[in-house]
């Protein structure tokens, strides 16, 4: 086979493969990029929607011994205790050959390092018991930078179906994790459910959200007893993190006011609410034993939430937001003490100036649990364009050490993502990450960019779209301008940029003629 | 007057100011962004074909003493010289109220400050003496960051009428200056009249590009008499600055032949082929002196031109790369004795956690005259995004004290930019040169972020708009998902991201009204 177009489509030559572990239960798929030149780039993937996958056997057996608790599944032990003990569980031994097979043909990543890093906290595999579809896919500083795609329902728009499209079309622009941010809807408990199902990727929610929901909107009806309910539901359900804002304490709140924009996180908000309702403490903060026993019975992950992450530039780097990272800082030792896998969410608005010290001050406080920061933004001027006003802070706090970032996209400040949004968002969010892996000197990861320059120095045009994160836009963007003669071959000798009279490519051959024979 | 909507176009209440100095000559234009609440933010602009711009006098006359050379005007004596023997001329004042009442109302920046950047050669004014449409524009790491945008016609694609449209679609965008990169059309030097009489912008060519075409497009037909009259010719018509690669010498080929991509500027190949064809040194180099005193006479800015950028990751920071570098720095230095504005252009393609070194060798190598990079881009892989891939570099580097980035578009490696792509490639590079400024710390860099802050604290949605970088593309957004009922007040309270259920901003209403009043 070999990239073909056919009516304007462009199909790249992509192969399913997959590698196999230790058992036959540890399969892991990969893209396998073929070029014309007979090489070949493996890109890592999941077991999804992806419409030039293979039909591989899917990753349905649960990774741990359980106890039965009604109609869903209990673990005995979490995967952040295996580790301590020094157990290589099956998650760790997937992780290992996806990270190290990613681009590279050696292993880099052996379990052993993964379990190593879980074991210290610095690494993370969300994986709850009762997400069976869910294949293990790690967050941590020392691996491949991760992005996170939100998606949901709300009461102003957006149905059922239309969130497992945004769900696909997130899987298939290569989201690592999804969080389904739903309010406002009927069946929250059913569409969850089918987001579950349908995500092979670590699925998030913020539980805050639909305990509102059930105190149908008013704060004042918001009790723990309502809120711990919830977290069960979900829990037994089989979300793999929760984002829980425990950190936001009440002598807090003042520092907050001073703000421009106050607290823009919507958990946040609602926790700070109830809160100034009866001049009571964080009840997550108050009851965090009983959510961290709940996390461990079903080995869900906590996504320790910055319920005071700056909105604005203003705010960036006050007392508000290093006050409750430091308090974060303290709930996530109690995770790491219990056995439940923690990792810290970040900013926000942030100027270029202080990204390096929002990745330092975070390893700092929070014994270098992963990092994970929603851009962040380095102006506020550019609504319409926020994508890549926070994919600069993305990239950049990613290279310093941040683990996974959450995706901003093009409707940011403005409106709800559409499916086009969705698609820009991450595939600007996949190229920051990348950027950042290139920066870390990650183990293979330059093997892309090099076949892409290669690719180039041979003009080899559907090579170069096949490798590009987004194959059919480049076609399109080349196709448009090239002559028909050349849009019908697939190496056509010139481009539009410089016409077919002087072209820096072609002097080059002469180049290395001359200087590489001697 | 207030901002309105009439048939889905939005128009922001934006009135064109002028700030006089010392003379009438010196009326330095701004726009005022009129806020509904009665604020107001500055944002500095040219007199140029702004539809929202009120007319102001022309600022036609010339700031220096010249003599009459056939049909154009030479100078005695260069900005550059002006100021190394203390001299404030009209050009330094006006830049330092440029610079000065961008965002603030105070003047951080006086004439002297001007005065003695540019006679250190840490900052340079590029202003032709018969580009008497051109208003000043200073370049220099202390200053803000520049942007500039390139057009120009091909032989496959891009009529005249076309390029005006370019060069007026970058002006209302904000490009700081425009490159004209035209070749392979009958007419260049009408073109570039053209362009030079409609752009209130300095204006930068590659001349080899037209010796080349004049030499019809026959490297063996390309002498040092052809090159040298094409740069008297466009020196003669107004071009305020001049690309050279004159940097890259005979000893370097060898290190490019070991790229991947050897050589991917254009003008640094066409050199190459040059020096290649004889095995003779650049001739730019050998001639440079000849150079310096064309560029003197009508007190043109040479841009030193790395032709030995990398064109890919892999050939980042190489010898190849930094024995340019390390040349051009020497280059700089005698154009700096003899009187004549230089400035430094650099990469390219460069992996984040090179940008910082590329900053820090071009200041040591070129003694701290101005960087103008392109880009970088920080991976290779993807093509129809690399405005975002570039974007990322450029703020970087920028923050680190680039003085000027060349815009780079979404048609990037695949095609010539249509309007739409140089309208996205603006602003792109607006917002990343921004958020290099607020990096930077540059006085009243942040007032507009505030402004935004504030309206958006304050549900003032126009006002929002009217702050945006592209007010129009704000809005249609915000429009898209919002109902009529919101969308016909100017102040919903609301907005489609959380629904008219909870929303954050709300609450901060009450947490201000509860703790800042004590």
């Amino acid at each position: 086979m070999a990239h073909k177009t056919t009516n304007k489509i462009f199909t790249p030559d992509i192969e399913r493969i997959s590698i196999q572990g230790s058992s036959p239960l540890i399969n892991v798929p990969f893209n396998k990029i073929n070029l014309s030149n007979g090489d070949s780039v493996l890109v890592s993937t999941v077991e999804g929607p992806d419409v030039n996958a293979k039909t591989l056997p899917k990753v349905s057996e649960s990774y741990a011994p359980y106890v039965i608790d009604g109609d869903a599944r209990k673990v005995k032990k979490t995967i952040l205790e295996r580790a301590k003990e020094g157990e290589i569980t099956p998650h760790m031994e997937y992780v290992a050959i996806r990270e190290s097979y990613k681009n590279s043909d050696d292993m880099p990543f052996t379990p052993e390092n993964v379990r190593e890093e879980i074991a210290k906290g610095t690494a993370v595999i969300p994986a709850n018991i009762n997400h069976t579809e869910c294949e293990p896919m790690i967050i941590g500083k020392h691996f491949s930078v991760k992005v996170n795609a939100n998606i949901g329902a709300s009461s102003l728009s957006s149905g059922f179906d239309e969130e497992i499209k945004k769900l696909r079309l997130s899987l298939k622009f290569g989201a690592d994790t999804v969080m389904d941010l739903s309010t406002g809807i009927d069946d929250l408990g059913g569409l969850r459910s089918a987001i579950l199902r349908a995500s092979p990727v670590p699925i998030g929610t913020v539980p805050v959200y639909e305990a509102l929901d059930r105190a149908h909107g008013d704060v004042n009806l918001l009790t723990w007893e309502l809120f711990r309910d919830t977290v069960i539901d979900q829990a037994r359900q089989g979300v793999d993190y929760f984002t829980i804002h425990a950190g936001l304490l009440k002598d807090l709140l003042p520092h907050a006011a001073k703000r421009i924009l106050g607290i823009v996180s919507r958990g946040g908000s609602i926790m700070a609410s109830a809160m100034m309702r009866s001049d009571s403490e964080n009840m997550a903060y108050e009851h965090f034993d009983e959510l961290i026993e709940i996390c461990h019975d079903y080995d869900v992950a906590l996504s320790l939430g910055d319920g005071l992450r700056p909105g604005c530039i203003s705010d960036a780097c006050d007392k508000a937001q290093y006050g409750e990272l430091e308090n974060i800082g303290k709930l996530a030792k109690r995770c790491f003490d219990a056995g439940v896998q923690c990792f810290i969410e970040g900013p926000g608005h942030v100027p270029m100036n202080k990204v390096y010290e929002n990745q330092e001050l975070q390893e700092k406080f929070c014994n270098k649990a992963p990092f994970y920061t929603l851009g962040p933004l380095v102006t506020d001027i550019a609504p319409g364009y926020d994508h890549i006003t926070s994919a600069i802070g993305g990239s950049m706090i990613a290279s310093f050490g941040t683990a996974m970032l959450c995706y901003v996209t093009p409707a940011e400040h403005l409106a709800l993502p559409t499916e086009q949004d969705v698609k820009t968002g991450l595939i600007t969010y996949k190229l920051a990450a990348h950027s950042a892996d290139l920066a870390k000197n990650l183990p293979g990861a330059k093997i892309r960019d090099d076949a892409m320059a290669l690719a180039r120095a041979d003009f080899r045009w559907y090579d170069q779209f096949a490798l590009s994160l987004d194959p059919q836009n480049a076609y399109d963007v080349w196709r448009a301008q090239m002559p028909e003669e050349c849009a019908n071959s697939h190496e056509p000798a010139f481009c539009s940029m410089c016409g077919p009279r002087f072209c820096p490519i072609r002097l080059n051959r002469k180049l290395q003629a001359k200087y590489n024979a001697k």
